[in-house]
């Protein structure tokens, strides 16, 4: 998506250690008005595909998979964190490691917000390790929904996640793919 | 707000000890069809009120946020409750003391997204003891940004937040306002 690669090389900001800060647009600070472009352009990839619901993760998938979501006509259930005490019951629960945070963590959704009768298109606005994916991925096998697929943001294509979750036969669709980036010489797409 | 009344008639559980689940369409599952309507109404209540900037607090008050913002035509910035590694730089931070997890946490906003500059509408899922909200308004201050006021979903108006926040001369506006709840009773609005 070309708007997003102007964005990014616009507006992102790399970090030693294979850091991409775009908190000025999208994680921390949110363009809704760009989210909406986005979520247009999800909305043309997953067209017909008979999707019911949309899955993502706290904090910064929230945002996306909302406006994403009016293009569905359909709910967002999020997966959290951590277990909170108003979370009774039943829940499909997943282990992530994250890599940002250096720790492992679980996830958790209700077992009343996702099962088999649920199509699931899952929204994220990173994909890197791809450990948080999995993890969403792994609920939604867990609640016998169909997962139709996954749409990213911002895909990290030199790191492994992405051609993970493919050759594990999921369509991951991310509207950018970076195919190598520095300090020195910028952001390069695939 | 009438719609809103309803739907926590209908949907929301009560539990022992003050504890409303709403999160079949508030803060688990996500309605954004119902977010529309509740993002309509906050339109309404701060209409040319000069908002420039939405804030709020992750994770569940991104949703109903992002949705209202587009009917504002602004930003949302949402808080966060931990330090993460890719927050570089200078931070404005405030202490919020969480009832539902039973700790004290830090939140924090980039001094590139809240300025002098800003005019925001805080926006927020839940009002209860005002912890979150005073937090939010604490960081306004330290920026030197304007508090238009603060657009809140559900006000458990039995709790003291509320009436503590208004007293400091903040504009609360909530949808539904709960004056009383138990399991055997239901919920009674003000």
């Amino acid at each position: 998506m070309q708007l997003l690669e102007e964005r990014i090389r616009r507006d992102g900001l790399i970090r030693d250690g294979g850091v991409l800060k775009v908190d000025s647009f999208l994680n921390h600070q949110m363009d809704v008005g760009f989210f909406v472009e986005m979520a247009k352009e999800f909305e043309r990839l997953f067209h017909n595909c008979g999707v019911n619901k949309i899955l993502t993760i706290e904090a910064s998938g929230i945002g996306v998979a909302c406006i994403t979501a009016q293009y569905f006509g359909c709910p967002v259930v999020f997966a959290k964190k951590n277990k909170t005490l108003n979370i009774a019951g039943d829940v499909w629960t997943s282990k992530v490691e994250s890599f940002t945070h250096g720790r492992v963590y679980d996830i958790i959704v209700s077992k009343d917000y996702l099962t088999e009768k649920d199509r699931v298109l899952i929204i994220d606005d990173f994909l890197a390790n791809g450990a948080a994916l999995q993890g969403l991925i792994e609920l939604c096998r867990q609640a016998g929904a169909q997962v139709i697929g996954a749409g990213i943001c911002i895909e990290k294509a030199f790191q492994p996640g992405g051609d993970r979750i493919r050759s594990m036969g999921v369509r991951v669709e991310s509207l950018a793919r970076i195919k190598s980036m520095s300090v020195e010489s910028g952001v390069e797409f695939c």
